[in-house]
């Protein structure tokens, strides 16, 4: 990992260029060495019909999360994309805020699996409300794709 | 399906009130009994770190067009909420704008199985991009919910 | 859980009429409330081409054990019944036995949401080698199935 | 595609290396390039609880008939591994037997993307009871695995 010490700084680099965060507000809250956190302030941009936060949303999120954990094992001269996702809703996500957590389960040369959990928090409450499994390739920079 | 005979307008509504399709940019393009069509233009707000458009902007639509597709089929007196869905992303999304098609493969009582497709379509040429499978569950709205 | 104290012995006897179990040589191991395991010893029965344990086989054990931990839950006069499962296989399932340990993440009225792992256990060593998310209906007695 | 013109011997070879499908009675009824099928007759050794065909022996047909759509389209030096699958159980698996049908959607490089239906057949009659949507990682004989 010789080669990966500034991970923290990669992933929020990275975050930044996702613009579909600014756009419903998320902001990336930790860093670890395979696991990431982002949170969601509940805001009435990204609801669904009955008014709660969309799973869509929710998926957002969590795909990141579990994106970005992969990316801090993986070697500097890989970028990751996400092969696919499986999410299960548990509760309606409504509250004051969303935090996804996401962590690298199996880190494959070629694929990292990861689990994330989705948690809706309300003032000191907190309620889990998805959980996720999601497959990451691991992709050579020599494609021009970048973290 | 005698009380369901007003089931555009219905999904046309609830779409409406799903905050998230304006803030993405998404419209509903289409509405048949058991199928429904979301189109995302391509923009620079939904985008991830490498200029694509983020995984869990083509789960937005993917997953409302499945949620739509099993509401057009539901009693007049039931509402829809997504239990689970899993996608597969097959190339990155990019070009004009994407399509998402959802329909219905099992429409059981208490919960609707469906399969949703997306498609990138740039002039007049269209890839698929993503495959979704998702549960919808079917809410008395004696819960409150509605549609 | 008033209607539930004896749930041990349920899921047991439940267990017993799986008749793909013997089959494939499998047993119950453990049953606690909301958590179930299963072992499969490594058979040449049970292989796919490559000499690993076959995935419908791990899926197979994964599953009852995520099946078993949700009917822990469950009143007395409800049955169980999938109704999804995702899994991700992180390596291949080779060494002396598996062992798939289930357990409940939302203990729903209508669907218990789980999660499972399966180990391979070679001497002393355990090694993860799948992750699974299941889906659980709660299937009301009245329809004849019973546990 | 010229180093694959024996693909159905290929296909066959390997199922017949598959021993639990002798162990559960499946047999492939057909390959096609991109497309493979398997069938399950119904017998009292793959039960679950119920009387219905257990979801694992679901699984276990309708992952290796898309393994086998993945490996029909893969180059002669490659072999086959499951990453990943999930799988909605629409009905109750019973009949005569069942009948799955794997076929390519998306043929990566390095990972294809497939999509199964099984259906459960009674005399004349056909119902569908799964669809499945699995990756496959095409793996470099180099490693010592083949086909």
């Amino acid at each position: 990992m010789a080669d990966n010490n500034d991970f923290e700084a990669r992933i929020r680099d990275s975050f930044a260029k996702q613009s579909i965060m600014a756009t419903i507000g998320a902001e990336i809250s930790a860093v670890r060495l395979g696991e990431v956190e982002i949170v969601l302030p509940f805001s009435d941009k990204i609801l669904q019909q009955h008014g709660f936060i969309h799973a869509g949303a929710v998926a957002t999120i969590a795909d990141s999360a579990c994106g970005y954990a992969g990316l801090t094992m993986m070697p500097r001269d890989a970028a990751v994309l996400t092969t696919e996702f499986k999410i299960n809703l548990l509760s309606p996500a409504k509250g004051d805020r969303l935090r996804a957590v996401g962590r690298v389960i199996r880190n494959g040369k070629s694929l990292v699996v990861t689990l994330g959990e989705v948690f809706a928090e309300t003032g000191g409450a907190s309620k889990q409300v998805a959980l996720i499994t999601a497959s990451m390739m691991v992709v050579a920079t020599g494609t021009g794709l970048r973290d």
